[in-house]
């Protein structure tokens, strides 16, 4: 079992909003569904297996000071390549920039990005802002996202990992 | 003259509320005094005086992606250095560290940081919550200011230049 029955039911309501947001903006709604899908598949792996595979890929090295939430998009990345055998570009970068974004996103990176963050299941203070930013446009709601994850990790003191500035630099003025 | 009438009193708010937090805290009262008179020293330079000094003293080539709020401080010290011939390195790193911190600080480098935010011409929402917190203790102020300084650069999408993190990361748990 990769993951638990909640966590599962989460992925296939992310793959749903995808599919549709692909559909709404010209995206591939094939990898849309199959990002939306596996985006989570590494979550639940303890972090010593992370820290190994850090190590064993020569990945960045300060991904060792990262934690689960990091872990589990740019590492998890290649736990799905090693044990699901989906090798393609697209959607692993899609899944590696689902939590902290990047600088420069694709049409589907966006996608999983704000399905992740809007799927029906998801119940926060700003979640109908977020649903209506995506709606008016997939950088709207990238740039809504980014923001609102950092004043939510500083309301609880909580760590920002350096990576997530250069994300919040590039979107926070868009669009 | 080096600087406006109003910014004169400012400093001059500085070093007094400085000289305070320096007898309340067992901290050098004479060089929180300077410090907190030459802190803004290089505030009304133009930019390109700062970015030909980042190239010339060969400082970190990120700084120039800063702006003013960055460089008076980091950039300001080697300014300080040349025409005030001020070379106590207590000094100058606490006039480098007054605007986004750092990870390790010094008593000084605290005293000057938390002066500038609460010395009494500054009116801004959380000034009292900043005073109460120097109040308590020169880490409490540090953590309140780095924390209230990066909430505030949020509220405006204005950029974060990423060293702050850094900062933040140190101090944000603390105390």
């Amino acid at each position: 079992m990769q993951l638990s029955a909640s966590r599962f039911a989460h992925v296939q309501r992310v793959a749903k909003v995808a599919v549709e947001l692909a559909h709404q903006y010209g995206g591939d709604v094939q990898r849309a569904d199959v990002a939306g899908l596996v985006h989570d598949y590494a979550k639940q792996r303890p972090d010593a297996e992370f820290k190994q595979l850090i190590q064993q890929e020569k990945l960045d090295p300060l991904l060792l000071q990262a934690n689960n939430g990091i872990w589990h998009g740019v590492v998890g990345a290649e736990i799905i390549k090693r044990e699901l055998g989906i090798h393609d570009a697209a959607i692993l970068n899609a899944v590696r920039r689902h939590t902290i974004g990047d600088v420069n996103m694709t049409t589907l990176d966006k996608i999983i990005f704000i399905a992740d963050f809007i799927e029906p299941g998801r119940d926060f203070p700003g979640v109908d802002q977020a649903r209506a930013a995506a709606a008016q446009s997939l950088d709207a709601g990238v740039s809504f996202e980014v923001v609102h994850t950092l004043e939510f990790l500083l309301s609880k003191r909580a760590r920002i990992y350096p990576k997530t500035i250069d994300t919040y630099n590039a979107w926070a003025a868009k669009p």
